[in-house]
């Protein structure tokens, strides 16, 4: 099959623009709420490593679309944990009052 | 740069499986708790539609590895979705008691 670079490009930045905005509604709904206590902090740690991976792949093949996506990826998973670690100690607290 | 196909194969796949492990303890999680209130359903949308886009784009250029790992991703997302509107509907009905 003759395959369109730039069909792929168009594919491979709208999927990855998704999945940041994906985390940019969960920063923003934590943020809202204070609560980010049902998210899994193994979630973002693995995300966070598998991002890690890709970003080496991204360098390693030069392609600066893998490396902006996941280099943005890392920064929201850092984001994310810690807002819930923030978040958690404070409702651990206003429990033992 | 020598760009060498195994090693790049190897760090999609592990880059890959981890995210994969990241949603698999998140639904541990959810399962566990019986909550899932904090987790953003549009993270899980936004998820699911790239993985969408990383299903074409795999198809396009025929890499079983993108394939496999989206789709298993898309399989994830489906089942948090499910589970977080079940627990939703359980922790509000619970709620107007």
């Amino acid at each position: 099959m003759e395959v369109d670079g730039t069909l792929l490009t168009l594919l491979g930045i709208s999927a990855g623009i998704l999945i940041l905005m994906g985390w940019v509604e969960q920063i923003y709904k934590g943020y809202k709420t204070k609560r980010l206590k049902d998210v899994s902090k193994f979630l973002m740690i693995f995300i966070a490593a598998g991002s890690i991976l890709w970003l080496l792949y991204g360098i390693i093949v030069s392609d600066v679309f893998i490396i902006g996506t996941n280099m943005s990826g890392l920064i929201l998973m850092i984001i994310v944990l810690g807002m819930k670690k923030r978040y958690d100690i404070r409702a651990n607290a206003s429990q033992s009052e």
